[in-house]
C-alpha cells in the first residue's frame, strides 16, 4: 500500500537528520534564542531581500496561524477567509477560540480571494453591531491546489491597502506554489505583498517547524509574549533553527518542492491522457481527479488516498498529494493502474 | 564556558536521533495516529499499569497545560496554584487567554501546596461573585526542585476528591522526581492519585514532547479537538511518538533521569561540604546554593547559570540545573572551583 | 416624523413604570436575590406550567446568548444558525468573542431551520480537524419576520434529541410568535421543546430585560457564575425581576405583543391591497414590503424605517416594524399614503 | 429589619423616575444614539471640563471594567490591581475570561496602590516568559473604603506615563470619594489624571448605568464595538442617557454622595465615640467597625450588613455601607443601640 493521502507521512529529508546529529550535544540557549535559530531568521532574510522583517519559528501550521491572527487583531475585528480557507473549516475553531469571527467571502473553486469578493464582505459590514473585517486570509497554494499569480497578490495588496487591510498569506505549501509551472511569484515578492506570511516547512520536507514572517512594523512587537503564551515557544527551539538553516543552505526547501510538483505534474497529465478530468485548476502537488468509483475502489487496493467529494452518481473526485518523498516509479504506477483499467473497462 | 542554565540545553539523547533514522522514510499516518504514537501510548499504558486511561502526546509543557485545563475546566471554573506554580508565574498568562483565572494558595519555599493551602482558598471563594477553584495544579517536581512524598501526593489526592477538584499534576520534571533520593513514588502510582497528569520528554532527554495521561474518566472526551484547537497537534506526530517509545522501550527514561539526579546530588554534597546553604530544600536536579557574590562572579567567567535571588548585600542564591547529558568532569570542576575559592579567600 | 424603524423606539408600558415607582423606596437583596425577581421566577413557571425549570433575568438579547452559548458549550463545540441568525450577523461576534464558532446552515428566505439544514451541517463536520456542531440556534420569530410550527420545533427537537445537540431558542420576539397569526405554539410547550429558551422582555414593552428559562438540567448548574462573569448580573436586579412581574400578572405580555400583530397584520394588508408584495413570509410584527424606490422616497418624509435590500432597479424591500406602542392612526396614515401614491401614480 | 448591606438595597432617586416618565412614550433612537443619551455624554464633557474625551454608558461595574480592559490591552498584557481590587475577587474571573491575567500589586490595608507597588511588578517582569503589565487598575473610593488624594493620583499617572502603563480607575463609588471630607480631587481632574474612568450611577441613586470616560485618544478607537460585542449596548439606551442627564442636570449626583458620606461620617463617629475602632481608614460610605461578636449577634437582630472579617477570637470587623437612601434616623437608631449595649455590658 502506497500512500498519496498527504505530503506529511514520510519523516524528514535526511540532510536534515544529519544536521540535528551534528549539532546534537553543543549548549545551546532555550526558547528560540539559539545560535541556529538566529543564523537561521539571519539566513531568511537575506533569502527574502529584507533585514528589516521579523522571523520567527513555529511547529505547525494551525499554531502559527492561530498565534498570528490573534495578536494582529484586535478584539471586534475579523478575519476574511475563503469557505474553503483552512482557518474556517481545518483548525477546529483555533481562530474563533482566540475570539474572533471569520468571515466568509465568496471564492472561486480554486479557492482564491479576489478584491470584489472581499469588497462584498466589506459592504455589508456596515457598522458596530457586525464585527470589523481586518485580515484577510489566503493560502498560497490554496487549499485546492491552485497558486496565486503576482498580479493576483498585487491587486490584493493594494486593495486591503486602500482598505486598511492587514494582508496575511498562509503557506503551508509555499514551496510546492514558488515551484508551481506558470508560477511568477518569488520568495522575496512576499513581504511587500503581503504583511506578514508564512513559510511552510512540515509539509515540504521538514520534521516540524514553519517560518513566519511579519513585515508591517506595527504588526512586530512583543510577537515572542504572543507565541510563548500560545504555547508555541519550544525549549529546543535549535529543532526550529537547524532544520531551516539546512532547508535554505542551499536550495534544498525549492528542490523538494520542485520534485513534489514534477510528480503531481506526472500524474495530472498521465491521468488527463487516460480522458478523466480534475475538480480544480491544480498547478501544485495537491490534484483531484474525478474517476469512476469502480476505479477509485481498485485503486484504493494498492493506493492511499483520500475521497474527496460526490460528482455524480458513479463519479468521485480523490484527492493525491504528492511530496518531497514521493517515489517517481510508484507514481508510474498509478499512472499505469488508470490506463489499465481504462483498457479493461473499454474492452469490456 | 559550561551551561548549568537548564536541561534542555542540548539536542536529544542519540538513540533517540537513530529511532529516528530508521524509522524516518516509513509512510505514517498524520496526526499523532502513526503506529509510533499508537505504540508509545500502549506502552506508557503497559509501565503505568492501567489501560484505561487516555494518552496524548504534546510539544510543551505550557501547551499542555493550557489544552488540559482550558479541556477540563467551565468557562467560571479556576486552577489553583502554589505563587511559584509554572502556570501562575512563568506561562505568559496561557491560562488566563483561554478565560481561567489562576488563583494563588499559599505554599512553603519548597513550592508544594497542602490541603490545609487549598482548603484556605475555598474558605474566600464562597458564592458566584468569585471564580469557583475546581482544579488543582502541582509540579513534581516543584519549580524549585522539591518533590512530593506518595503520603503528601495521598492527601492531597484524598482532599480533592472530598471537595469535587480535579488533582493535575504538571511532570515536566517528573523523571527527576521519580528517580529523586527518598521519592517513594512511583509512574503506576500516579494515574491513582491524579486526574491528569503528564510525562516530560523535553526536560530528560527528549528533543521535544511531553506525554499527558489522563486517568479520570469525564476529562477523556474529545481531547484531540481540543488539541487541534489549540495548535498542539503535530503532522508529524510520529516525532512524538518514536521518543516516547524508545525513552520506555527499557528504562531510558529513569536512566536519564538518574543520571540529571546524580550530577545535581554531587553539586549539592560539594557545594555543602565548602559551608554553604541552600535557598530550597531541593532533592532533584535544580539546585539554588547561596553563595558570596564576588564567588559567583567568578563562577560566571566559567560557567553559565541564573542568578535566582538576592540573599543579603553579599550573597545571592543561583540556580544550577544538571540534565542527563551534564559531564561529570564539569561537575567536579565546579565543585573545585567553588572549594579553591573558599581556601583562597580564607588565605586573605 | 413617525417612526417604524424598531420596536424598541418608545420606553416600557406605563403600569411597569408605575411598579417601578410603588416598590422604589423598599430594600431589596441585590443581584437578582430581591424578593420581586423571585416572584417573577416562580411566576413564569407557573405560566409555563414546570417548577422544575431555572430561569434568570438578563438585560438584552446579545447578552442573554453570548451568556447562555459560551456557558452551554465545551471550547471546542459550535452553535449551528441559520445565515440571517442574530447571533451569525448581528452581535459583532460575540459568541466567537466567547471562543466558539458559529456555523452556518441553510435556511430557508423565511430564516428557518430544519432537520435537513442541520443534517448537512453534521455530514461535513467529521472529526477533531472541524469544530464539533453542539448547539442548534433557533429564533422565533426569526430575524426575517416568519415564526415556527409547533410541528417543525417538534421535529427539530427529535433530531436535536437523537443528535445530542442542544436546542436553544432565542425569543427576542417571542411575544410576537406565540400571538402570530396561524401560531399554534404555546409558552408551556417550550420548556419540552427546547433546551433552553429566552421570553423577550426589552422588544415587547419592557424597559429593559429578557427572562431565560432552561429545562435541561445539565445546563443550569452555576448559571449565576456566568451572569457574573459576563456582566450580566444586575445589582440592582430588582428593575428585571418588577418588570415581569408586571408583564406576566395578567396577560398583559400577550396584549402588547396581539397589538404589535394586528398593526403589523393592517399594514400587511394594506399594502398588500396597493398591490405590493414582501420579500419574506412574516406572519409578525416585522414586515418587509417591496417597494417602488420613488414611493420609499415619499414615504421617508414622513416615516422612519430600514430600507433592507435592492430588489431591482427600481424596487427595494423595506422593513416596518410595530410594536406595543404602534398608534394605529399612524399605521392606517402609512396606508392610506402607500394607496394614495398608488393612485397618483395611475392617474400619472 | 433596616440594611446597611450595600448602596443599591433601594431602587432610584425619584427625580430619576419621574423623568423616565416624562420622556416614556417619546420615540428615540436605538443603541445609545438618542437624544437623552447624546446630552448627557455633552452634559459631562462640559462638568468634566473637557470636550475631546469619549463618554459610553453602560449598565453596570463588572461589564464596564470588563469591556474596556479587554479592549485597551493587547492578548499578552495584564492589568495589575491591589488584592482587594475588585477586579481580581469579585467579579468572577470576568477580566480573565476576555484573556487577561490580573496581577496583584502589594497595598496597604486601605487598597490603594502606590508607584513603588507597581514598580515592584515591574521589576519581576522582565520578560516574554511572564505577562507584561500594562494597565494600572484603581478604585476610588477603594473597595474598603478609601480615597486617593490628587497628589497620590498624580504620582500614580505621572509613574504610568513615565512606564507606558494605561491608569484606569473603577469609580463605582467616584461620588462618594469625591465628595468625601479631606478630599482635594475633582471631578475635572479626572480625564488628566487618568486615562479612562467611569462615574459609578448604580451605587450613587440610578437604577442602573456607568458612565465611561475615554480620555486617552489612542483608546477611543471602536469602543461600541466592543460594546455591542460584550453585550453591553442596550437597545433602549435612553434608560441610561435619561438617568446620568438627571443626575448631572444640577448637583444631583453629588447631593446624593454627600448625604450618604454624612450618614457614614455619624456612624464612624458615633461608633468611634463608643470606643470601638475600625478595620480600614475609611473616608467614604463603606465604613468597617471591630465590635465584639456579642454586640454584632445583637445588632442582627434589627440590622441586616456583612460580617467582613474576623479580629480575633471575640472580635470581627462588619460592613456597613450608607446611601443616598440611609434614613437618618436608622443610623441615629443604631449608634444608640451600639452606646446602650456598651453601657448594659459595662453595667455587667
Amino acid at each position: 500500500m502506497y500512500s498519496f493521502k498527504n505530503d506529511y507521512s514520510e519523516g524528514t529529508h535526511p540532510r536534515i537528520l544529519e544536521a540535528l546529529m551534528e549539532t546534537n550535544l553543543e549548549q545551546e540557549e532555550g526558547y528560540g534564542e539559539d545560535q541556529y535559530s538566529l543564523k537561521a531568521a539571519d539566513l531568511l532574510k537575506k533569502k527574502i531581500g529584507r533585514t528589516d522583517v521579523d522571523v520567527h519559528f513555529l511547529s505547525g501550521g494551525t499554531q502559527v496561524n492561530m498565534t498570528a491572527i490573534a495578536t494582529f487583531l484586535r478584539p471586534h475585528e475579523a478575519a476574511v477567509a475563503a469557505k474553503t480557507g483552512h482557518i474556517n473549516v481545518h483548525e477546529t475553531g483555533a481562530i474563533e477560540a482566540t475570539g474572533h469571527k471569520v468571515v466568509v467571502a465568496e471564492s472561486d473553486q480554486d479557492g482564491k480571494l479576489t478584491p470584489e469578493a472581499i469588497q462584498k464582505v466589506l459592504d455589508i459590514h456596515e457598522d458596530e453591531h457586525m464585527v470589523k473585517p481586518k485580515l484577510v486570509y489566503i493560502s498560497d497554494t490554496t487549499e485546492v491546489g491552485a497558486n496565486y499569480t503576482k498580479k493576483e497578490l498585487e491587486d490584493l495588496k493594494t486593495f486591503c491597502g486602500e482598505h486598511h487591510l492587514i494582508l496575511y498569506l498562509d503557506g503551508a505549501r509555499l514551496g510546492s506554489a514558488l515551484t508551481a509551472k506558470g508560477n511568477d511569484l518569488k520568495l522575496e515578492d512576499l513581504p511587500q505583498l503581503t504583511d506578514a506570511f508564512y513559510i511552510g516547512g512540515t509539509k515540504n520536507g521538514a520534521l516540524i517547524g514553519e517560518a513566519l514572517v511579519i513585515s508591517r512594523q506595527s504588526l512586530k512587537e512583543d510577537f515572542r509574549y504572543a507565541m510563548k503564551q500560545k504555547g508555541a515557544m519550544l525549549a529546543k527551539g535549535r529543532l526550529l533553527g537547524i532544520q531551516f538553516l539546512e532547508l535554505f543552505r542551499d536550495n534544498l526547501y525549492f528542490d523538494l518542492a520542485s520534485h513534489a510538483n514534477r510528480m503531481a505534474d506526472k500524474l495530472r497529465e498521465g491521468i488527463g491522457e487516460a480522458g478523466f478530468g480534475f475538480l480544480t485548476h491544480s498547478t501544485s502537488n495537491q490534484i483531484f481527479p474525478i474517476l469512476p468509483n469502480s476505479l477509485i475502489a481498485e485503486l484504493q487496493q494498492k493506493y492511499a488516498f483520500f475521497i474527496w467529494a460526490k460528482a455524480d452518481e458513479d463519479h468521485s473526485s480523490i484527492r493525491l498529494v504528492t511530496s518531497w518523498a514521493t517515489k517517481e516509479e510508484k507514481v508510474n504506477e498509478l499512472i499505469d493502474d488508470v490506463k489499465k483499467s481504462l483498457k479493461s473497462s473499454a474492452r469490456n
